[in-house]
């Protein structure tokens, strides 16, 4: 994946030598010369991925990178720290403040590239989940970005696939500080794990006895199950050539033997941290699209639901033929429960009222609020007779006991009238049967209220 | 990208073949020895690309890419035909199928990688997309992936980038068949044209005098007006190292010089199919969302649009500084309405009640239905008198002109009860500001409707 990278450096000939090396490799290259101007950039969305020193006169490389992780509009694109130091408690330094990665300089162009692709292509997979996110917070629906500076990244399930006891155990005892961890020796039985517990990451070693580490990781990139599970893998010196493809399909980062206890632990973290940002992405999203057809007040379905769903019940000749019978439901004088009690208290009565037509109507109904006090009910395979007995319950249970309204200082007596209509071969709308049952509605209505009346037969 | 890819090939040292070469490369892979078996295995969401075999007894390899083309649920699937024959009639009928590319026996190891890579690649980008698009269709919101199918990926805006006036010709008169086409010999304005205009994909010649076709196509693919624009490489057989890195970071095809006329128009199609599906999916998502804040009565904001945009307004120190009116509209004996017109009448009025509505304000002002017959309008930077004086405006406007329903046959008068109020200092939360507003509405009702009423002073 092409992509424009940041290289952020106080000092011109290294910007050079980096903008040099990555136009080689086809990517587009930005430059700032501080912290301020890096950050500016970032926030005006101008590139994929930062390329950050860390000895920088006024803000350092550290700052710079919290400042952008902190800021959920800038906290998805990767920070990779480079610097002269190579000493762990900078490179710890680094990844506690958030970044992605930490090169050395001089910079090994076969990290560099291998690093910054992965990311990219990383990137590419949850920007298009983001600008879906940045669109629901544009209308109104909530702004599911800001849990990316909130997430803490503890408390995670994690699979350790490692063979050789005395590291299992000094990994896993590192871990389970902050995690749970699951230890497997096994590749086949660690598969079948994955596939079926939901671990937030997966650490793989690489130099399984008799089993090449790569391919499990390959594989758990593949399955369904486990595709958007973080990888991490344990890797020897002599193992730099894989950790380098590793990477080039899709592992998300790995970690140098022997490890150091505290790199594990950030890495870790950043790695389950981008994965519940990701998730609570799409779950923000399919909540929004379930809001589409949910009404806000009653928790039933709303009337572009039902719309719908008659649209397909009505739309094939197979489906037309199957037998289907509906309720109109229609609070009697609801309008004068708001007038004595308010709105709140009618808002109280509605929610009450849909939650009883829920207990007595079956899980296969469709129950939909049809407009201000109406909800429709749609009953599958029921004729006329099965219909008119679940309207009479429904109309019974509601006169039977009265709904308490005000923080349950007050309650309304209410009662309901209910049209019932069925299907009839000849309809070829979902409103020519609603017709008929909002007619009976009517004479229900007409004849006193708190009843059930039927289509004329 | 790891991936699980499907060889369809009746013969079994073939499927052997490619399975080793593909496993070596940390593709996870699956076999079906004939078409049937094929089409079930993608139906069924198990494989993320598809090499297929042309010459197979029973169904050939073109019937089974035109099958897994036109089904929804596999369309997406990119398909790689592989032959013992290299003919230009082949290569087009596998196209015309809607195959994504075509390899011919004995595969070259470099070409079915970095194809296979680049497919899984751009595939895993859209798959995100498509996993939404498949709950919104759960939700039974709408059916995004039936466009998939239906779309021709004819009359689209092409960018031919090409220097050499003789081949710019002959492949633009070519594409002038079905595309709308504009040549530019010059990489630099070239990239502008298309930052500005919104064309459907560009044709990139490797070659142009002085400048690196591929460091064009790496531009268009990081700049963010460009990056989804399907790119398609002209090279000369000596561009075959070139082409693998295109592919590589994301150009999506190439044609190969001389250009066969017919392979242009075919590989053309496919990508603005491909393109035109992607932005059908983002566009059902972005009217999803849109869906969830949308009255689908009267086209108005819905009430938790209201809420939680009131939320915002009471939220913080600033906000709650500025100056804020409310009106709450009641429609009067809406009731009596639909009790002598019909339910259908009802809704007739009161989408004639909020295009009025919408109307008589301001376009910052915020119109949201808000129960049955209620609407309610928040007035930014209004106070007390500007706010009396757009609800008069109103109940005016409403009481004037009686409302047609029942297609022009039948007028009925309507008339509307107006609450006004405005925030106070005191004011913690939006229900206090409401609170007032229903109560100056009862007094309205009270008074014998028709009116406007304010709150106490």
């Amino acid at each position: 994946m092409s992509a424009r990278v940041l290289i952020v450096d106080d000092l011109f000939p290294n910007v050079r030598l980096l903008e040099t090396k990555l136009g080689l490799e086809y990517f587009d290259t930005l430059a700032a010369m501080n912290g301020r101007d890096a950050i500016a950039i970032c926030e005006k969305g101008l590139c994929d991925l930062v390329l950050l020193d860390v000895m920088m006169p006024g803000m350092d490389g550290f700052e710079v990178c919290r400042h952008l992780k902190n800021n959920p509009l800038t906290a998805h694109i990767p920070v990779v720290m480079v610097t002269a130091l190579d000493q762990p408690a900078d490179r710890l330094r680094g990844l506690d403040a958030g970044a992605d990665d930490f090169l050395t300089k001089p910079v090994d162009d076969t990290a560099l590239f291998s690093r910054v692709r992965s990311l990219v292509r990383l990137k590419a997979v949850t920007d298009e989940l983001r600008q879906r996110a940045l669109a629901s917070r544009e209308f109104g629906i909530g702004d599911p970005l800001a849990l990316a500076t909130a997430e803490t990244g503890l408390d995670a399930r994690i699979l350790l696939i490692e063979d050789r006891p005395g590291s299992a155990e000094r990994l896993a005892g590192a871990l389970r500080q902050h995690h749970v961890v699951t230890v497997e020796p096994d590749p086949q039985a660690a598969l079948h794990l994955a596939a079926e517990a939901p671990f937030d990451l997966a650490l793989v070693s690489l130099d399984l006895a008799g089993f090449d580490g790569l391919r499990l990781c390959s594989q758990l990139r593949s399955l369904d199950r486990t595709r958007t599970m973080p990888l991490i893998m344990l890797a020897e010196e002599h193992d730099r050539a894989r950790v380098v493809r590793g990477l080039d399909f899709g592992v998300h980062d790995f970690l140098m033997r022997p490890v150091d206890r505290n790199e594990l632990m950030a890495r870790v973290r950043t790695q389950v941290k981008r994965k519940r940002f990701t998730e609570a992405l799409r779950g923000a999203m399919q909540a929004s699209l379930q809001m589409a057809v949910i009404d806000a007040l009653t928790g039933l379905h709303n009337r572009r639901y039902l719309d719908n769903h008659l649209g397909t019940l009505f739309g094939d000749e197979a489906a037309r033929r199957a037998q289907l019978s509906v309720l109109i439901l229609d609070i009697d004088h609801f309008k004068g429960i708001n007038d004595s009690f308010g709105h709140e208290a009618g808002d109280e009565v509605l929610r009450g009222f849909a939650e009883r037509v829920r207990q007595h109507t079956r899980p296969i109904d469709i129950v939909a609020r049809y407009g201000g006090e109406e909800v429709v009910v749609i009953l599958p395979e029921a004729g006329l007779g099965e219909a008119q007995g679940i309207a009479e319950r429904i109309r019974e249970r509601v006169e039977a006991v009265p709904f308490s309204v005000l923080g349950a200082t007050r309650t309304v007596p209410v009662t309901v009238s209910i049209g019932v209509a069925v299907r009839r071969g000849e309809d070829l709308c979902a409103a020519d049967m609603l017709r008929r049952a909002d007619l009976a509605l009517y004479r229900a209505k007409a004849a006193g209220r708190n009843r059930v009346e039927s289509q004329a037969a």
